[in-house]
């Protein structure tokens, strides 16, 4: 990816756009019927005949979350004029694997919230939330293995790998201020980006497309996840909790090495590289260092910089989609892409 | 398997035969070759570009283990005279599957010794653990995909389920002294027995023996891992930590309720209880606490019955294997049956 030229007239577009207020609701609006199928394969796969298990996945179905990834298949099936069934158990797949993901994640990172509501391990303790996020996991499976393809399963088992490998790469990149950006790339490639990307693909798979329209699924949501990704490490320095149920400086705090703090590092001098290296790598904070953070972060431009990077994704996903005619579909994904870069505002 | 009569003349064949020292030499012998392309096919797949997984990877398979499980499936192909290659990989993911639940099980259980071995948890901490976790996981389902069987996958994708189901069923009955019997035996099943009975019957899907033989290899596998569990717990009360590499009353100081403990529970009086509600559902536990759990085990016979119990399951896996006429296979399976219940001496 990193040696595509950008077109001009893409990231231009975009600003435009980004000024008009793109949402996820024309995608919404288009999979509200699958999406309600969705969530009624979810809830009949969380239940177990152990209790725990039943009520900690009511709890992760309540905290909700917008079901961006599973929406990306059920859109791209759409797109690709799929009018079968499978695209429903499928998204839902897609989200077990991420919310198993998710509770895995929390319980790595010791988080308290997620989206404004406690998280299941400062609940319940990390325990449940290891072996329910083995069993959603395990769902996962089990209900490709139903769908019976053996294609499908190869990409889910494939994106799955691909996941861990990312988080553990994310654990050696953590309170690493050297972190290059190139590493710090193929962190948010594989622990975020694929899993859109087989979202995405498995829309195209379903509906039996060509393989150059299977790729440009593929790619679309590779880019878009990246692009999500970037923009999420910049809220992290720049939105307010109350909006984003995410408390504001969590990365900070956790010596989480990100796109915003790699930049600051690479562009600062000696003193402000000190800085870095004893709040991130020894995480030692006082009173005062998150401010001098945000300053650092703001004379370097490394937020916006970072969100100027999630552009250049974003605009590769847009063309990424070039190859589908014009659709309803494809304006509601290409609004997901702008609304991606969008929310930073 | 509750109401199933054991037969008087299994029982006692079996007490002879653990006299004479039963092993897992024979059927070690009998599948040396196909264990060790089964070793190299868990090398090749720990790699990864990761190096903290590949490192993690590398002290697991160091700390090595018995490889019970994947010798089963070697073992059962064995038996049912297979002579292609398709379980050397099968085999490969069940211990895949096993390795990954005892990396999430030693975060579970803050385990700091396994195998005589210093836990992964212990040396990288929790978070490389439930990842890495989490990749062998995916990498199991990645070779079963590439074996390309749905029926293979599917019972890969039951069998993961039913052990995190079992996991989750264990987190809740520990601490609780009022746990039955039965309850106990649904926990043995799910989490030790289900990965036991999935191997075995692997042998025979592979070599695509009739539904009867394919049950009776499953019916084998999963009373022998219970047989295998109930021993397992009564180790925990009465083996010395040289030999087994397992800190004798683990199980007592985590408060974890195993077969001897719902036993003595049951069987004493209410002082009796009430030590055991203190030391175990509140964890208060004093110097000498421990002696005098050993005291009230064997007052009541707990330990002894615990062995007593395993019999009933060791005598039903080795009629399960009733159907297959005599053979090496069929000795050194009944042999591993032996040395199960037999360890315990």
């Amino acid at each position: 990816m990193s040696d595509t030229v950008v077109p001009l007239e893409g990231r231009a577009a975009a600003r435009r756009k980004a000024a008009s207020g793109a949402s996820l609701d024309p995608l919404h609006g288009l999979v509200a019927d699958d999406l309600r199928a969705v969530n009624g394969v979810i809830l009949d796969n969380m239940q177990s005949s152990v209790m725990l298990i039943s009520e900690l996945a009511a709890h992760i179905v309540a905290a909700g979350g917008k079901r961006l990834r599973p929406m990306m298949t059920l859109g791209s099936a759409r797109l690709c004029g799929y009018t079968g069934k499978r695209h429903i158990d499928l998204a839902a797949c897609v989200e077990f694997i991420h919310t198993a993901t998710l509770l895995h994640d929390d319980v790595v990172d010791d988080s308290a919230l997620r989206r404004g509501t406690a998280t299941a391990n400062a609940l319940w303790g990390n325990k449940p939330s290891v072996l329910v996020g083995d069993f959603l996991f395990s769902r996962a499976f089990q209900i490709s293995v139903a769908d019976g393809s053996l294609r499908v399963l190869g990409i889910l088992a494939d994106t799955a790998a691909t996941l861990a490998e990312g988080e553990v790469m994310q654990l050696t990149t953590s309170n690493d201020t050297e972190t290059s950006e190139a590493a710090y790339m193929k962190v948010v490639t594989a622990k975020t980006a694929a899993l859109f990307a087989a979202a995405c693909q498995l829309g195209a798979v379903v509906a039996e497309r060509s393989a150059a329209e299977e790729e440009a699924l593929r790619s679309f949501g590779l880019n878009l996840g990246i692009a999500y990704q970037l923009v999420d490490d910049a809220l992290d320095y720049g939105a307010r909790e109350a909006v984003l149920g995410k408390t504001v400086g969590d990365d900070f705090r956790d010596g989480k090495i990100t796109l915003p703090v790699v930049l600051a590092f690479r562009r600062g001098d000696d003193e402000e590289r000190a800085f870095w290296r004893r709040t991130m790598e020894e995480e030692q904070q006082d009173d005062g260092d998150f401010a001098h953070a945000m300053a650092l972060l703001t004379r370097h431009d490394a937020i916006a910089d970072s969100v100027e990077r999630a552009r250049h994704y974003s605009a590769m996903a847009r063309d990424a989609l070039g190859l589908f005619p014009a659709s309803e579909a494809k304006d509601a994904l290409l609004d997901v892409v702008d609304f991606c870069t969008e929310r930073v505002h």
